[in-house]
């Protein structure tokens, strides 16, 4: 069978067959406890502290887009990966794969991005590196940023999820991806969606210092449900959650039901659930709401022992429906 | 003037243009004191620590060739930035983008090769990222790995060069890119040459334990003469070598010969450029001599009073020549 013996675009889509590939190749060659954990960003003993260090790649066609451009995204991506792991995003690199005749100025514009976006979340960028290649061999430009940050926060990951735990999101999903979509077909939609691209990490740490998170999330490839089942997957709980309770504009959902879209798979740049305990939810909620970036806010479900590693969605017509991963690629190059 | 609008393959080249473009577009927009110092690694402080943090993209087309492939590349790259700076090389990021259609054979030959130099270089690869593109969208795969290092050899560089210090190499230059020119032109050549690629830390350890290294340099992209400029081009002194003591293969020269290389700045992968207090330099060549990638170590010439700013090379036929940077590319995607 050929996808069993290349690469196709659903290895990079977040879901099963990026899994798949991560197990049977990643995981298998370069072993070890650190990488096997598959957080966000990988935590690091430094001398007595730790740290957290993450990379990713951004390819996100086309590079500018209602809300954003591939160098905001890829300041947010990275800080995200690194505030989710209870870290203050300190430092990235940034690496550029520049394509022979991309305008400079198309460059500048993405430079100058990236300039404001880490200035604005206070994080330097302080090495890089530049590769051009021969026009064709890439589509104008891809950038790798990598960060480390200082883990010291109150909150950090520790695992101690519990049945009734409260699963809180903090605003609408799928407005990336299908923001994204209509810029590259050329749609014109009477709408305003934009990408939800933003750095996070002032929203956790502003949660943190008021709510005990017992785990955060940053919801992107993949969307709500690839975050949901992973949570589980491995796990002796289960997640219910209210299909009626996830916020999702008309607008966008409109645009996922035209072009026959799940917005729970749809991708999202500035999205993050968390697990906090159901008594202090609603405090929890109150105070990402006072957030720019949480004034939508909900909670949505709650870890269950019920269906011990499944998902389990309540839908508005008031069945149940089973959440799985992506089998293959919805949407390729979403970031 | 088109050059001025656009990227050319120039731009990557480590020379002329490079410069340009990290001064015109990366440090005016990015600017802080950390990237603008432009080392091969960032010094961060970290909680009373010092941490070298670097990144490298690879691109190199083919992507096996004698001697090494991009993945092994991949590693000792990044570990030979984190090693000039002092740094003992801990933990990597790998971010891949593959191309639609990449076999699944390729890429795992590719990830064993990453995971055998990184177990043999002692560094742990801790954080990944997989993006898919479609076919025809990049070419066939490019990585890349960001890197950290804890500060803690005796040696770190601190600019403290003076008149008549010692500039030493560790051996052969211009293997790496007259094997690569090889390999992608097809060239079925007598000869044997194989990319020097190799991670060198544990040379530059064993030298810092015993002799004063002022200065290290990863000599890669614009190759010597592109290290010896940058080394000097804002000092107040020059540099002057001898030709005939640069360790050059005869078969590389014959092969740079025949098809218009330079081979001063022609790339390497496992080649470092120090400066050593001169009394220090006898000990310093018995030194890199006794360890396996120091065997062809040579003397090369010295930090000078006169000419400041410049390297000068007296010839083998007795003449004075102007070592320069590249203006424009000779060799795309070496590295």
């Amino acid at each position: 069978m050929e996808m069993d013996k290349y690469i196709v675009l659903g290895h990079g889509s977040g879901g099963k067959l990026s899994q798949e590939l991560i197990r049977n190749i990643f995981l298998r060659y370069f072993d070890n406890d650190t990488l096997n954990a598959l957080d966000d960003s990988a935590v690091l003993p430094i001398e007595g502290n730790e740290i957290a260090f993450t990379t990713d790649s951004f390819v996100v066609d086309p590079i500018i887009f209602p809300g954003g451009d591939i160098g905001k995204l890829a300041i947010c991506g990275t800080v995200n990966d690194l505030a989710v792991m209870g870290a203050v995003p300190n430092y990235l690199s940034a690496g550029f794969i520049l394509e022979e005749g991309l305008s400079l100025k198309t460059l500048e514009n993405v430079v100058k991005s990236m300039a404001n976006t880490a200035k604005q979340a206070g994080i330097k960028i302080v090495t890089g590196d530049t590769k051009v290649v021969h026009k064709g061999q890439c589509d104008q430009l891809f950038i790798n940023t990598s960060g480390i940050g200082l883990i010291n926060t109150k909150f950090k990951d520790n695992g101690n999820v519990e049945p009734g735990d409260a699963i809180i999101i903090n605003g609408y999903i799928a407005d990336h991806g299908m923001t994204i979509v209509g810029a590259r077909e050329g749609l014109h939609l009477s709408s305003q969606i934009q990408s939800d691209c933003a750095c996070l990490h002032t929203l956790i740490q502003a949660l943190a210092s008021e709510v005990e998170i017992k785990l955060a999330r940053d919801v992107t490839r993949g969307g709500l449900a690839t975050v949901l089942v992973e949570l589980v997957q491995n796990s002796i709980y289960g997640i219910e959650i209210l299909e009626s309770a996830i916020p999702l504009r008309n607008e966008t959902a409109g645009i996922c039901d035209m072009l026959g879209f799940d917005p729970l798979h749809v991708a999202n740049e500035g999205k993050l659930v968390m697990v906090v305990p159901e008594a202090q939810s609603e405090k929890a909620i109150t105070v990402l709401k006072k957030h720019e970036l949480g004034v939508n806010a909900a909670y949505i479900g709650n870890i269950t022992k019920a269906n011990p590693g499944k998902v389990v969605m309540n839908t508005v017509i008031g069945g149940k429906r089973m959440i799985q991963l992506l089998s293959g690629e919805q949407l390729p190059r979403i970031c």
